[in-house]
């Protein structure tokens, strides 16, 4: 067999299939200790949004720097991350509880603290119809506020109504949250964080004028976070920062070397202006914001570029490598790429390499 | 508690989580017998795609209607399905052989008929080199052709050099594939079934000048095939059709009504413009092409629209609904939508309900 063509990384996963996720893990870690360090300095609650790496080992490194709990967006991230022993878990979600949903829940609030998102009165009364009062001394509630993203949440006047609706049906109301998911913009990330902070400020005085007080007051999104507010904010929620990706790479957000996630895949065919490598959407997923160069970046060849992906085939120019080179990808939206696998391939410092599982890969009720 | 908004479908999936896979069996069915009899017609072998459904149970249905084996995209489909039991299968990609991927190969030519695509004289005599000789009686090699959509392939005229580069290193070289995927274009249907028909009996010269016969001539994506010409291709390979998808509906390939495949989600958020329903691009993935109206249709509500898409939200316009109501939104590419599910909800004609596994979810190497 003729030999392999040079490969990033060499040698340690020479024999690995591919595609597969890499997780570096020094930068995984010096990661995980820079955000905590960077809450603690703006005097924040950090509560990690856990859809961006669905790892138990990795929440557990979140939690052992500090983090005060966990964030989910479902009700089956909560149930893995429950399992995996994590005792303080918020699903910042309006969640709307049908047959199955009540069930799943009330069966967390055996084992967690558990604080859910809700963003009408209606979603509220039917949380409160479905959790007997008795069960509810682990159950915190949180309005969701719409501070400029325009998805759920409801405007910022309309929380202390939302806010006194749950309160009357018996439920405890611990604050407001919102994600500024319009800092997803080149010049936005500052500018979020400002529309964060004002809608926030401005649900809590709702909620006040209703009577009611706020102890908790969530927000913040990776590229927000260093901007958020904490003359009104008490707690951030970032996902992204642990393990990086080309989105924030290209918002400025962070550079490449505090990317701790890549695909490592093999070019398979090339062409004269092109070459395809074995990574496609259902790999890397065909995320992209307006900012974004392509479907992702080469990690060791920044000035190449991701023009086009199929399902299996990513095309990339403006490099010329050999047909078997193997490289690394740095995907689009890492929270979507990771959610594709089912194991993590992690490089430890000492040149060994281990297995992690995705523990809530497609944990999506 | 309060009653639940109606569903659709109302009944059989009351208790279920959402979001959800549902798959409607009777349109299932009346999909796989009208792609082979329009096949049976053409007078062409049918091969359909497993990486659309990758499930056993649907590959036994496409052979017991007459498809002649399966293609697939990844050595490891190829393994799910030999290991489902079936024995005739084609991994349509320019496969680079890795010590991972010839191991497996070698294993799989151990049960299976296997057909495997080359688009290099290099990657040939790797493949060459890889298997030993006396393990290579179930083995075809494929040059694959690039009739217009320009991804992996090689001109038609270079076929015959890398076809004899083939055969020279001691492989037999069965013919010639392609997939035009540029009839992924409202009006470009016909036009790449044209174009592939060309570019295949091009290809056809160029082994002949090359001395060699070619007994495979395959071509054929789900938007073409109904154009393909049988006076040169001897085979299709479809992969959607079995299943439907917003794309094929948009693109006029198919109506409403050949839609087997949707995902249930509840809708969890109501604003004066705008719906929230709960499957986001970890269920339905964000891709769309230029014809695509949105991230995905409801089945129900033709009208409707899918502006913007998030991990756990989808943002619905042009209908209104009450919060908890259950939709059916059929994602704009069925095949990656599928990729992110384990299981899908079969809906029986009689009222029942089952379950599939998506049995090679994540095979991606």
């Amino acid at each position: 067999m003729t030999t392999d063509p040079v490969s990033f990384p060499a040698g340690e996963l020479r024999g690995s299939p591919t595609p597969v996720l890499v997780l570096d893990e020094a930068v995984l870690d010096r990661n995980i200790a820079a955000v905590a360090a960077s809450a603690r300095e703006q005097g924040l609650a950090l509560r990690p949004h856990a859809k961006t790496h669905k790892s138990i080992e990795i929440a557990r490194r979140q939690l052992a720097e500090g983090a005060v709990g966990l964030t989910v967006a479902t009700v089956s991230e909560a149930e893995v991350f429950a399992a995996g022993g994590v005792r303080d878990l918020f699903i910042a979600y309006p969640l709307w509880l049908d047959s199955d949903r009540t069930r799943r829940l009330r069966r967390l609030l055996e084992t967690a603290r558990i604080r859910v998102g809700v963003d009408s009165a209606a979603s509220a009364r039917r949380l409160a119809a479905a959790i007997p009062e008795a069960e509810r001394a682990a159950l915190d509630i949180v309005v969701e506020i719409d501070s400029g993203h325009h998805r759920s949440g409801v405007f910022p006047a309309e929380s202390g109504a939302v806010a006194a609706a749950a309160t009357d049906a018996g439920l405890d109301v611990a604050g407001v949250f919102t994600f500024p998911g319009h800092s997803y913009a080149p010049e936005g990330r500052a500018a979020a964080a400002r529309d964060e902070a004002a809608a926030l400020r401005s649900a809590v005085d709702s909620l006040a004028a209703s009577g009611l007080a706020t102890r908790v007051v969530s927000g913040g999104s990776t590229p927000s976070a260093a901007f958020a507010d904490p003359s009104v904010l008490t707690e951030l929620r970032p996902g992204v920062s642990a393990l990086g990706d080309a989105q924030q790479w290209e918002l400025g957000t962070i550079g490449p070397e505090s990317i701790a996630l890549t695909v490592l895949a093999t070019i398979v065919s090339r062409r004269s202006d092109y070459l395809i490598a074995d990574a496609g959407s259902k790999v890397l997923s065909s995320d992209r914001v307006p900012v974004s160069t392509g479907f992702g970046r080469l990690l060791d060849f920044p000035e190449a570029r991701i023009t086009v992906l199929s399902e299996h085939h990513a095309t990339i120019t403006g490099v010329d490598l050999p047909v078997g080179t193997r490289v690394r990808i740095v995907p689009n939206h890492v929270c979507v790429a990771v959610n594709l696998a089912d194991t993590y391939r992690v490089l430890s410092g000492d040149g060994g390499v281990a297995s992690w599982p995705v523990d809530a890969r497609g944990c999506n009720t």
